[in-house]
């Protein structure tokens, strides 16, 4: 697996129905299968999920967005970000780096990334520079936020 | 477990000792322990957190926050809402309606609330009359919420 992609995915059916492979399927998805059916969007529209395939399969995937500047309670000077989730590398292709490849590919924008991860994942996050936020209740409430910062940006504070 | 109570939590070395018992013992807890230590806010300050106590121990907790109507996305009328997270019933107590008990409480405001629940707890949710929200992925991202609407309050219409 040396010359593996990270691809933006398309909305089709196909992607549709290799998305249920992946644990944390839900809402998000099936609003994209309800928006095709209803043809509120086109057939192979573009996604907010980048994947990566092996032959001809999803193997991997990660869902990113860009949250407006105006929006932006992490970072300094405050920024245009992404917003990482969903990223989750299929049982039998763990351990081979895909996790690496999807969140490098989110770096190479040179933007802010924020990710929520799951418990558990913290691990993996160190590993890939993400450090935690100093927590604020009112902006984070329920969520544990990690952050990764490039170069001259430094994280909001907010005393 | 007839006279059941739910309590306003304060911030003070016990409830933190006894918040290592849940499951989703993080951040939040971590930064309100430092807030403690570093006198940064008093011994027996009111927290988000809100609990059942079971003589002397604490076996239910919930975390509540209220969100201001300039923040609020999700309801028509915009309005202050309740946002709720960390809802968990320690193992040896569940099946006792004990959660249901902490949402009454959180309904008792009469303001709609908003959740965003664990993969599973869909059922509950749903027997405590919570709803999914039409999906909007600026807006929500890599949530899946799940509202609750008092008489008069609608879910708003983000298209």
């Amino acid at each position: 697996m040396e010359n593996v992609k990270v691809e933006r995915l398309l909305i089709n059916y196909k992607t549709l129905e290799e998305f249920k492979l992946f644990k944390e399927y839900g809402i998000q998805e099936l609003s994209m299968l309800e928006d095709l059916q209803s043809n509120m969007i086109e057939n192979d529209s573009e996604s907010p999920f980048y994947g990566i395939y092996y032959g001809n399969s999803l193997v991997a995937r990660m869902s990113l967005y860009t949250i407006s500047k105006k929006y932006d309670q992490y970072f300094e000077p405050p920024q245009d970000y992404l917003e990482l989730w969903k990223l989750e590398v299929l049982y039998d292709y763990r351990g081979k780096g895909l996790g690496k490849k999807l969140v490098d590919f989110a770096k190479s924008y040179n933007l802010p990334i924020k990710t929520n991860p799951r418990i558990n994942s913290h691990g993996f996050w160190e590993k890939m520079n993400f450090q935690k936020v100093h927590y604020d209740v009112e902006r984070d409430l329920g969520e544990n936020p990690l952050i990764w910062l490039p170069e001259g940006v430094e994280e909001q504070d907010r005393n």
